[in-house]
C-alpha cells in the first residue's frame, strides 16, 4: 500500500480505556475509521498495563522514550522495553516504519477535545493548526519543563495527543469515544491532505503555551493540606486571575491564586485541573498564557516534505 | 470516654480518595467533624492500598470479610490479613470494640449521596431510615447476590456504607467531601439520638432493593462489544423501561434493555452504572425495584438495644 504511514497508539496509560476500546474495534472493522489514503498502524501502548487496567506497571511509558534511558541496557523496566519494541516496530528506523504518530489519551479534568504538542517543531505546529481550523480544538503547548520529559511522540519525526476528557480511569464513556473518533479522523485527514500537496492551514494558531505548575499545599509529611476549590474545579481553559479562590483548606478557608512569576505578569489558563494521574507527579494544575501564533508557511512545507520523503517498506 | 463507639473506615478501597482525605482531617482536628457523643474510631481501611493509590493489592477488601476466609489460615493475601487486623481491633470483640460501622465510599458512578445496606438487620434499617428521614438519601439495599459477599459492614453487629458519586478514581472533589461528611454526620446523629432513646423514625422507607446485574455485552474472548449508551450514562435511580437503550455496540447500533426474569415483571431502578472498578466483576450496572416499605418499631428498638447494652472497654 501506497500513502502516508501513520501509527496510532491507545492505552499508553493502561486504565485510559475510551481509545483501545476504539481501536479494538477499528482492527475488527477497519472501515470503521475515516483513514482513507493513510496507512495505519493499531497499537496499543501497553499492553501488559491496559490487561491490569493500571497506568503502568514499572514508570510511566509516556516518560520512558528519554533518549538516555533508551540506550540505557542496564535499564530493564517493562515500559522501558515496551518502548525499545515500540521504536523498533514503528519508529522511523523501525521495521515498520511510521512518519506520525498520534498518541490517544483521556483525562479526569474537563480538558474536553485537545490537542498536546511537544515543542515547537514546525511538522507538529502545522499538523495542529489544521486539526484546529477542522474542529476547533484548543492546543497545550509543552515545553521547557524540565520535570516532565521523555514523551512518546517525541521520538518520531512529527506526532502529537489527542487529550479527551473529563472520564474517570477504567470508564468507557460513549462521548469520549466520539470525540476521541473524531480528533483523530481530522488529524488523518489533515495529513491525507498535506501528503497530497493540498493543505490549507488558517492564518493563525491558538496556542495555550505552558508555564509552569501548581501542586496543591502539602503537610510537612507531604500529604495535601487542600484540595481544588469547586468553584475552580472542571473549568479548564478558562482564565485564572490573581485573587480567584484555587484550593480550600482542610478547615474550610478558599486560598487564592498568586500568580507565579513564570507568568510574566500575563492572565493564567490552567489546564488539566485535578488529573487524577498528576497527584503522584505534584501536579494539581498546569499554567498557561494563551498566544495567538501566525502560522508559518515552513510548517506546512515541513510536513509535506516528511510525509512526501515518507518511509519506505 | 461513654457513648455508643462507631468504627468509620475510608479507603477501604486505595483509589477512593475524598474520605481518606476527610478522615485525616478529623484525626488532625477532631471538631471538624460534627460527632458529639458518639466515640470515633477512624481507619484507613486499606493503608497499603491506599499508599499505592489502587483499589486493592491482592484481593478486593470489601469481599474479604467472608467467614470462611477469615477462618483459613492458610490464605495469606494481604486484604484477608487486614480483615483479620480490623477485626481484632475494633470488631465486636476486639480489643477497642466498636458497634456500629460506617464504611465510606465513591464511585464513578452518578450515584449521588447514598447509602448501601447489606440484607435486613433491623438495626441496620433503623440506622438508614433515620439518615433518609435527616437527609432524604436513597439506600440501595443489597441482597440475595450470592456472586458478591464478604463485605465489611457485614461482620459489625450494625453497619452500612455511604457511597458518593461521581468522582473518578484517584481525585479529590470538594462536592463528595461535603456529601460524603453530611451522610456521616447524619449517621453520627442518628446513632446519638438512638443511643439515647430519643431517635424518631419516618413512618416509611423508600428502599431500592437488588435484583441483579446487568454486564455489558461481550466479545466471544471477553472484551466488551458494546458500552453503556450516552443516554443512560450517568442517570442512576431512574427508572429504565423495557426497550429503552441501554447499551451501543462498537457499529453505533442502540441495544435496547430488556427486563430480565428476576425482576418479576416490576420497573427496573439501575444503579451504578458503569462503575470502574465494577468492569473485572462483569457488572455494567445493577437494577432494583423500588420499594416503599413501613418502618417497624423493631428496627430502632433493635438499634437502640444494640447501642445501650454497648460494648465496654
Amino acid at each position: 500500500m501506497s500513502g502516508p504511514r501513520v501509527l496510532v497508539v491507545a492505552a499508553t496509560h493502561g486504565n485510559e480505556r475510551n481509545a483501545p476500546w476504539l481501536l479494538e474495534g477499528w482492527r475488527r472493522n477497519p472501515a470503521a475509521l475515516a483513514s482513507d489514503g493513510v496507512v495505519l498502524a493499531l497499537e496499543i501502548g501497553n499492553p501488559v498495563a491496559y490487561a491490569a487496567s493500571t497506568r503502568y506497571l514499572d514508570r510511566d511509558l509516556n516518560r520512558s522514550f528519554r533518549l538516555d534511558l533508551l540506550a540505557d541496557a542496564s535499564r530493564k523496566e517493562r515500559e522501558i522495553g515496551r518502548a525499545r519494541e515500540l521504536l523498533a516496530l514503528h519508529g522511523p528506523d523501525g521495521t515498520q516504519p511510521c512518519v506520525v504518530v498520534i498518541d490517544l489519551h483521556s483525562t479526569t479534568s474537563a480538558m474536553g477535545n485537545s490537542l498536546v504538542v511537544y515543542g515547537r517543531r514546525p511538522a507538529d505546529l502545522a499538523l495542529a493548526a489544521g486539526i484546529q481550523g477542522r474542529l476547533g480544538l484548543p492546543i497545550y503547548l509543552h515545553e521547557a519543563d524540565a520535570a516532565q520529559t521523555g514523551f512518546l511522540v517525541e521520538r518520531w519525526p512529527c506526532g502529537l495527543v489527542i487529550e479527551v476528557g473529563p472520564v474517570p480511569q477504567g470508564v468507557i464513556d460513549p462521548t469520549i469515544c466520539r470525540q476521541t473518533q473524531l480528533g483523530l479522523e481530522a488529524a488523518l485527514a489533515v495529513i491525507r491532505e498535506a501528503a497530497a500537496g493540498q493543505l490549507r492551514l488558517p492564518q493563525r494558531l491558538v496556542v495555550h503555551r505552558h508555564r509552569g505548575s501548581v501542586d496543591v499545599p502539602r503537610e510537612p509529611d507531604g500529604t495535601p493540606a487542600a484540595c481544588v476549590d469547586r468553584r475552580r474545579q472542571g473549568r479548564d481553559w478558562q482564565p485564572l486571575q490573581a485573587g480567584d479562590p484555587l484550593f480550600r483548606s482542610r478547615d474550610g478557608e478558599a486560598l487564592a491564586f498568586v500568580p507565579p512569576p513564570e507568568l510574566g505578569g500575563e492572565p493564567a489558563w490552567p489546564v488539566f485541573i485535578n488529573e487524577a494521574a498528576y497527584g503522584e507527579k505534584g501536579i494539581a494544575l498546569s499554567l498557561t498564557t494563551r498566544e495567538l501564533w501566525p502560522v508559518e508557511a515552513g510548517w506546512g512545507e515541513a510536513l509535506k516534505a516528511l510525509l512526501q520523503r515518507g518511509t519506505p517498506l
